[in-house]
């Protein structure tokens, strides 16, 4: 390794060191509020999972839902010369301009749940120069990966520091939820080939239809995968270089989004499926990290089931989406929001005036009726 | 049939008749506008499927989602006296008094989305006048079904007529989307026993544990529902025969709901196990009821897979949830905002500065880059 490298590579290191346990005190609290609360125990399944787990990362009973924001990672990919994607290079620019208009999808939706969009370029290929697109860029775009590796081992380990970095400065200005999203044309071909090489699966499985291919296409992406990953022999013990091998700027990042939000102790929204993908890398650094993701919605990429199975994440929404950006992010935030009202304003049974016994009788399998 | 049968059998007719099938223009202009959104075509998934749905039923393009409620209807069932409810039957005026007070799950819920509650009592085992509290009770509990009929045909009808006359009313006083949930202690148990008479299925397929059975009281739950289907003999070509024989006056007046909506044009939302079963039962009275019903949140309830599956409408929501109440119905009115989000606020190709070629070369499958 080059002494730059090794630099980055302990700066990352102590990052991945700095990411605390699920507090489990706040979480048995949790739990025992949730029994507490006037309801048959469990009957308000994933929101008192999702109450609980947030206990486990803030430490606390209650978390403020309020404050939220999707990260937004721009990059390009140098794979689209290969013809992997149905919309042009330039989408990947022009769309991030939109996200500042918040005409784009995820803008949108980002609206409509109070949800601010933090839109990073961190490699698109066109000078960026705009007050409200952070620059956090590594280059103008990957290599080919088809052709060589996608990024240096050091521009990776830039990318996911310039994730982290972006993660902790969010939460540091007050952000309490992140959600993650992307925009790079290409990159669900460079996702599906970091999830092959993270979890050994095949190029036909992890390949969807993007954005919108067509069969002969769709057969040229599985073929590029495979290249890729046969001439960059990707090592799948190493995410760093899986996701300089065959990955992108933007996952790489995502992957640092997870990692920072960890550090920070703030929750972390995945949306679909390039946001699972760099998920899975960020729980290969660290599994801890795994304590904070949420997953959101699942993708209609087939390599998204993959993926999330990959991780132990199950995502409570399922809409068909495909369309990236962060997009699903917002609409989890609407179920967190639920889950938090409940453990915050659901009253207990002696407030809801139920005999203290019926919990009791509930958990003896006791049967009885009265008023009759 | 009786005179006064005739006349309440002729009534609901009439309000069957009056459903409109959905505006196909309307369809196809919002079909038309979300293709020529930026996106790749169809990506927003089921957001565009709701957006399309809406505009069929309202005849606009945007719907607006901001004046909406949760309809609850309370009532008893004497069914609970064979033991196969894990709460006493005083549950459920004391819940009913509770979502007075906003604080049970359903009205914790609903306060977060900005949901409001129309709490109605349609056949509860006390004497209840509170203001909040609409009064359209049929009578102080049904029959138990394990013995006879849970009530008679007429009660049954006047059932239906009191959810669509509820949903009448709050259409007219301006809500635009409406909810439909319950509360009735034994409630699971009727509800799997229409189901069962509605589409044949056994018992053991209908039944879950409800809100907390064990498992010697789930037995003796799948035993009562046999016992009442052989009894009663419901009648599966008549929806009104199967709710008077072994149903509930809380899903016979959910059943109305629906039907109250789909007159007035106002989108409902089913709940869970219950709020399906009536929902189910609506559909088989004028199957175009189901053009302006949508399915929210898979129930943890074994019954429900099979139950949507019957009605044929797939809940976007896997939260395992099981509490009934309408609980799950505010969370599905967020997705269906960010549906009317989407194709409210979203910018067109010609307004994301895409080239107009764009969208034609994704739909010829035609691939290309430029930038490089």
């Amino acid at each position: 390794m080059l002494k730059e490298e090794l630099n980055l590579k302990e700066k990352l290191n102590r990052y991945l060191a700095q990411i605390k346990d699920p507090d489990t005190a706040a979480m048995a609290n949790a739990r025992a509020r949730l029994d507490d609360l006037a309801k048959p125990p469990g009957s308000l399944g994933k929101l008192e999972e999702i109450a609980v787990k947030l206990a486990g990362i803030s430490g606390g009973m209650v978390y403020d839902t309020s404050k939220r924001c999707v990260i937004i990672m721009s990059s390009d990919n140098g794979v689209v010369e290969e013809g992997v994607a149905s919309a042009p290079q330039s989408v990947t620019y022009i769309q991030t301009l939109n996200f500042t208009k918040g005409i784009t999808g995820a803008a949108v939706i980002a609206k409509q749940f109070n949800t601010d969009l933090i839109i990073v370029d961190v490699g698109i290929n066109a000078d960026v120069n705009h007050p409200q697109i952070k620059n956090k860029k590594i280059r103008k775009g990957t290599w080919n990966i088809a052709r060589r590796e996608a990024m240096t081992y050091d521009e990776a380990l830039r990318a996911i520091l310039a994730g982290i970095e972006t993660a902790v400065e969010a939460a540091k200005s007050g952000y309490k939820i992140i959600g993650a999203g992307e925009m790079g044309i290409g990159n669900t071909t460079t996702s599906s080939a970091v999830l092959c090489a993270l979890t050994g699966i095949s190029a036909e499985q992890a390949a969807g239809k993007g954005a919108g291919l067509d069969d002969q296409a769709y057969q040229k992406k599985i073929k590029v995968i495979k290249t890729a990953l046969e001439i960059n022999k990707p090592d799948s013990g190493d995410p760093v270089d899986v996701l300089a091998k065959v990955g992108g700027f933007d996952i790489a990042a995502l992957a640092g989004v997870y990692i920072g939000c960890a550090v920070m102790g703030i929750p972390a929204v995945i949306d679909g499926f390039i946001s699972m993908a760099a998920a899975l890398a960020a729980y290969r650094l660290n599994p801890a990290v795994k304590n904070s993701m949420f997953a959101s919605h699942a993708s209609f990429e087939q390599g998204y089931a993959h993926a999330s199975k990959a991780l132990g994440l199950e995502p409570p929404l399922n809409l068909d989406m495909r369309l990236g950006e962060g997009s699903g992010c917002p609409i989890m935030f609407a179920v967190m929001d639920a889950a938090c009202a409940v453990i915050r304003d659901m009253g207990t049974f002696a407030q809801a005036d139920i005999g203290a016994d019926y919990l009791d009788k509930v958990k003896d399998g006791d049967n009885f009726t009265v008023n009759k």
